[in-house]
Order: structure tokens, then C-alpha cells, then sequence
């Protein structure tokens, strides 16, 4: 006999599947939403299928979005000549929160790995090579500073260099407020590297 | 301007009003979505929205389920006779994967609780009472031990005492496995007070 009844254990089952969810967490958040009033499951399941389905690839950039431009590509005053280069949307928001940033972006939707055996035509980095056809003044590199970073970082210098555009990399270093106590060895020779005049 | 477009902000908003998923995970949760196959999406949501709207008690002991009676009250090998006292559907499957216990279970769906404002009347004692009115050999309360489980326990014990059938309390110790070093003094007084002639 199971111990749930059959939608119970579906909900469980689909809920377990999730990352960061384990089967008790699944059937604490599968208990929860069976407590939750009938128009916030609707809400909550409405707005899973709708998101799926509504959302997909801004046409210059590729962060998700759901519209055919995302509002960044689509807004005027950000500066469109200079490219930040990131692995994701999440890193995107990210650098966005920081509110500093006027140029555009570029989503890879995932890093060259030759262990998990991810080459360059697995994320976009053609669609990448075919916006630099255009006026551009700097690529940013944003990837990050992992192994699968780092060389992704690497190729797409040696793409870029050829065609005479800016090509630079985010600085590797201790992070603000960061313990030097706390920090990796190899952070803490990079900032070394890394140091600048003051 | 928003981060993220509408249908990604609903989509973190709604997962993120789920117990134990703060804003970092809503996220996380809400780009694994975007990135699964949509057949997968759309498991989920209705999951979702179909064990919402087809779940309700058990008509006799108040468990979750999805028929009029659920599996354990309709299974005519349990022992009708024994019913066990839980305070929610999860502590009745924790007590049902024993594979041990062979009554019925009453589900309460709450405990009394005056700080919260939680009475009799807000859980389902009521129907417990009335279930009693039936032949029964013996009510076994397994609420919590924290201190609403043992005033619902008591409360109920007072209710049921003066119908002659037997009350039972689950015994309350150390935990199996369990290293007596870190186990607070409560729990080591009550283990003292509870022990058994060898």
C-alpha cells in the first residue's frame, strides 16, 4: 500500500525533482501547498506553466525574457557598443543589481568544459561572434573564475582579438569585506597579480 | 526597471512565498524551471493545481487523501479498534513507515496551543469524540512532545477518560542511536523517569 494517496505522491514525486529539494523537504512544500487557499495554488501553478511557456531567448542578447528584445537590449540610453559576456541570466541580474553597468549583455547559457563535454557550439558563442560584426567598441568578459570560466574566457579573447575589438576580463581578487584569513590561496595570488597603484 | 521580465518576476514571487525558499532559491528554482523540458513544467503545475483541488480528509479519521475514506480506514485488516492520535498527515506516515502499527489513525490537523489562540474547537477533537461513541479499545495520543502536544495530550487524556476506554501515551526518551551528550536535560529527565525493568 502506499502511504500517500496517488495525487499526494504525484505532487511529492514532482516536487522532489527540483534542485535542493530532497524527499522531506518535498513533502513538507507538497503538505504546505495542500494547506495554501485554492487561488494561491492556482497563482503558484499558473504562473509555472505561463512562465515556461511565455518566456524564451531575447533575439540580440539571449538572456530569458518575454518579449522579443528584453527591456535592456530595447532601452535607448544603455550603451550598445559595449558587451559584458556572461555565463547566465542569474549573473546577469547580478551585475544589473549593481545598477553601475550602461553597456548590454551577452548570455552563453553555459561555459566550454571539456570534462562535461561542452565545446564552444554548445552555447552561444556564434551568436556572440555575429553581433562583434556590428559597431562594437569593448567585450567584457564575465564569465566565472572557475575552470570552465576561466577557458571559456580564454577562447573567446583569442576569437575576439583578431578583429581588432577591446577584449577584457573581470578581475579576479578578495572579495569586499572578505577575511584575507578565509580566502583561497589562489584568490589571494591573483590579487597579488592584480594590485594596482593607489 | 525590473530585473527580471513579468513572467520570471510572478514565477520567483509565487515560489518564493514557500516555506523554507527564500529569494536566492526562488530564483535558482525558477531558472532550473525555464530550462526543463516542457512536458516536465507541465507535470508539475498540474500536479500542482490537481492534488489541490482533489485532496481532502479522509471522511472518518481526517488524514489527507483522495477518496471518501483513505486506504488505511477503508483496509478491513487494520484493527478499527485502536486508533492512534497525530497531530498532522506527516506524523501519520512517519508512524505508518514503521510497518508496525496495526489500528487507525485520527488525524488532528493542529494542536492546543493559547499562545497562538489555537482551542479545541480549531482541530478536529469534535470528531474524535464522536469516533469514540463507536467500540473502541484503546486511543493511543502520539502528538508532539513539545509543550502544545502534551497539553492537546492531556486535554484529550481528561476528555477521555470518564468514556472507561483506554488512554495511552507514546513514550517520550532518548532517540535510538542517539549520543546522550547532546541530548537536552528534559529529554534525559523524562528517559530516566520512563525507564523499564530489564
Amino acid at each position: 500500500m502506499d502511504l500517500y494517496s496517488k495525487q499526494i505522491s504525484k505532487l511529492i514525486e514532482e516536487l522532489s525533482g527540483l534542485p535542493g529539494i530532497g524527499s522531506k523537504s518535498a513533502q513538507r512544500l507538497a503538505f504546505h501547498i495542500l494547506n495554501m487557499p485554492l487561488e494561491r495554488v492556482e497563482g503558484l501553478s499558473t504562473a509555472i506553466i505561463e512562465a515556461k511557456k511565455n518566456v524564451r531567448y531575447c533575439a540580440q542578447c539571449y538572456t530569458l525574457t518575454d518579449s522579443e528584445l528584453c527591456p535592456i537590449c530595447s532601452n535607448p540610453k544603455r550603451d550598445s557598443k559595449t558587451i559584458m559576456v556572461l555565463e547566465n541570466t542569474r549573473d546577469l541580474v547580478a551585475y544589473e543589481k549593481t545598477g553601475k553597468f550602461e553597456g548590454v549583455y551577452h548570455v552563453l547559457h553555459g561555459a566550454i568544459s571539456p570534462m562535461l563535454g561542452i565545446g564552444p557550439n554548445d552555447i552561444k558563442l556564434k551568436e556572440l561572434m555575429q553581433r562583434l560584426q556590428g559597431e562594437i567598441d569593448e567585450v567584457i568578459i564575465a564569465t566565472n573564475s572557475s575552470l570552465e570560466g576561466e577557458t571559456t574566457a580564454m577562447y573567446i579573447s583569442k576569437l575576439v582579438k583578431p578583429t581588432g575589438i577591446k577584449v577584457s576580463r573581470i578581475a579576479s581578487g578578495v572579495p569586499v569585506g572578505g577575511d584575507l584569513e578565509y580566502i583561497d590561496e589562489v584568490t589571494l595570488l591573483r590579487a597579488l597579480e592584480g594590485r594596482i597603484e593607489i
